[in-house]
């Protein structure tokens, strides 16, 4: 009889996997058992210590919503959505570098004319965002069409703030891309801004006095048919979290340079009223399959 | 600036927590970190895989409920819940081996007169047990209150039927022990059973083709001042699943020989009316502070 004891429950817990159909699944379940008995040995954790994990994993996915994904944000802040994101990109051959999805992407975007406004009424500086999608030779694609999203002035997205189903998107919106592969929006300029701290996860940032600051920038999923979806940020130049960022998305070739300018017109030739900025970003997408990320927000309560 | 690229990210995640306060909150972070990206890198986890886990995790926390915690299950099925409890009970020096709690305590039971029928009404076999707390030296520890728990012969606790809450429980109660260290009880025979299936850790087994089955048990927390909280089960003999028990809590010391009696009356003098069995099992308990497991099933919904 086996002695599911210190020594040789491991092996046992292991073993226990060896009739699994598929290989893969064999595989990630056995390494994921070594993983996990190798922490708890290490650390000799207590069971005060596995009765909170117990309790800060049940409260993270209670804490999920329609609107909201705890989980994404504890694998973000833990550096996991990233590195998953790195391992599956190594190869970039000159393609633009990925970061991570982030738990505010709703889905599939409405799309809109170019030159649109997708933050009207909203208070912050104006920005017009100019960018072009070409494969690795500068060649433009066409039709390609490309979700937008980003913070506002006050540090939220629209899906954070409340009746979000029956006001519509704002900030947030999909462009397709002309037949030279270019698109271009106006915006406000938005702003760093801290992630959800009312869940566990912010509980977690407090106790280990990180902060929860994500420089700013815009969200971009670039989904070509024949190349990889590209998903990521453009940050802006001289934020003071580039460095901290708390998700750890940041990598030099995604911060742009914004520029300030007061010319009357904005570049599609249309009045500017303010002094304005300018974000321009091109894409480069790589060859290859893949399906674009869909958002992870609709819980399936059957409790 | 830091490039939050693959060979970066994991000690740049490992210095966010530099400023942490507790010196072994740092330590169960940094060792997080980086057992969770050694498993990313070498499974070189997709993100179809990360996206299933985010979503295996989700509803593993949703699936918890006021008379469920199936994050337990879950730690418990991969072995962890055991290995937690072996680390911390490498000392024995004679004492009654630990299992894991699982996940159907409820916490403190409701004290009964020894010799109570703790599942009056129920169909199975009629059950005598008979026990006695002593110190690592055989002497008698009185007044120590034991908490007992087991699944019915239908396979299920009292806390997974309808209405639990205002039925009451059954086959769960409470017995303080006599001045000399002794308690005993009618109940019926337990048969093994499957652990529920029809959340994500069913899924998980039925995926891997392991059985979800549980060798026959009866659950017994020990609580004397002065000494380690016992948490242990009494399985009995001859079961077929004691070699396979899906959450590996089968130690050998723990398999009790059940004597099938045919008497007239019970060893408490009080007439038995068909054939019974005896469960005779002693528990020696050894010295130390601790205080007993909380149940871990009202769920905080403040989403």
């Amino acid at each position: 009889m086996p002695q599911f004891n210190d020594t040789e429950l491991t092996a046992a817990v292991i073993k226990s996997f060896e009739e699994t159909p598929d290989p893969r699944v064999k595989f990630l379940m056995e390494e994921l058992v070594k993983s996990l008995h190798e922490y708890v040995r290490k650390t000799d954790l207590t069971f005060d210590e596995w009765t909170y994990a117990i309790d800060v994993l049940t409260r993270t996915g209670q804490k999920c919503t329609s609107s909201r994904q705890e989980f994404i944000l504890l694998s973000d802040v833990l550096g996991v959505s990233m590195l998953v994101d790195a391992v599956n990109h190594r190869e970039r051959e000159g393609a633009t570098e990925t970061t991570v999805l982030g738990p505010f992407y709703v889905g599939e975007h409405k799309p809109m004319p170019h030159g649109t406004d997708v933050s009207p009424g909203l208070s912050g500086e104006s920005m017009f965002v100019q960018s072009r999608v070409t494969d690795l030779k500068g060649q433009p694609l066409a039709g390609v069409p490309v979700d937008i999203w980003h913070a506002d002035d006050d540090g939220f997205y629209d899906s954070q703030k409340p009746n979000y189903e029956t006001r519509g998107p704002s900030s947030r919106a999909r462009f397709i891309t002309d037949a030279d592969g270019r698109f271009f929006f106006r915006t406000i300029l938005p702003c760093s801004y801290p992630i959800p701290t009312d869940g566990p996860v912010g509980e977690m940032i407090l106790q280990t006095r990180r902060h929860p600051m994500r420089p700013a920038h815009v969200h971009f999923l670039v989904d070509a048919p024949g190349y990889e979806p590209l998903v990521t940020h453009v940050f802006i130049e001289g934020d003071r979290y580039l460095d901290t960022d708390v998700v750890f998305g940041v990598k030099d070739e995604l911060v742009a340079k914004i520029e300030k300018r007061t010319d009357a017109l904005m570049p599609d030739g249309k009045p500017a009223s303010a002094p304005w900025h300018l974000m321009s970003y091109d894409f480069r997408m790589r060859p290859g399959k893949g399906t674009a990320p869909k958002p992870m927000l609709t819980v399936t309560e059957d409790a």
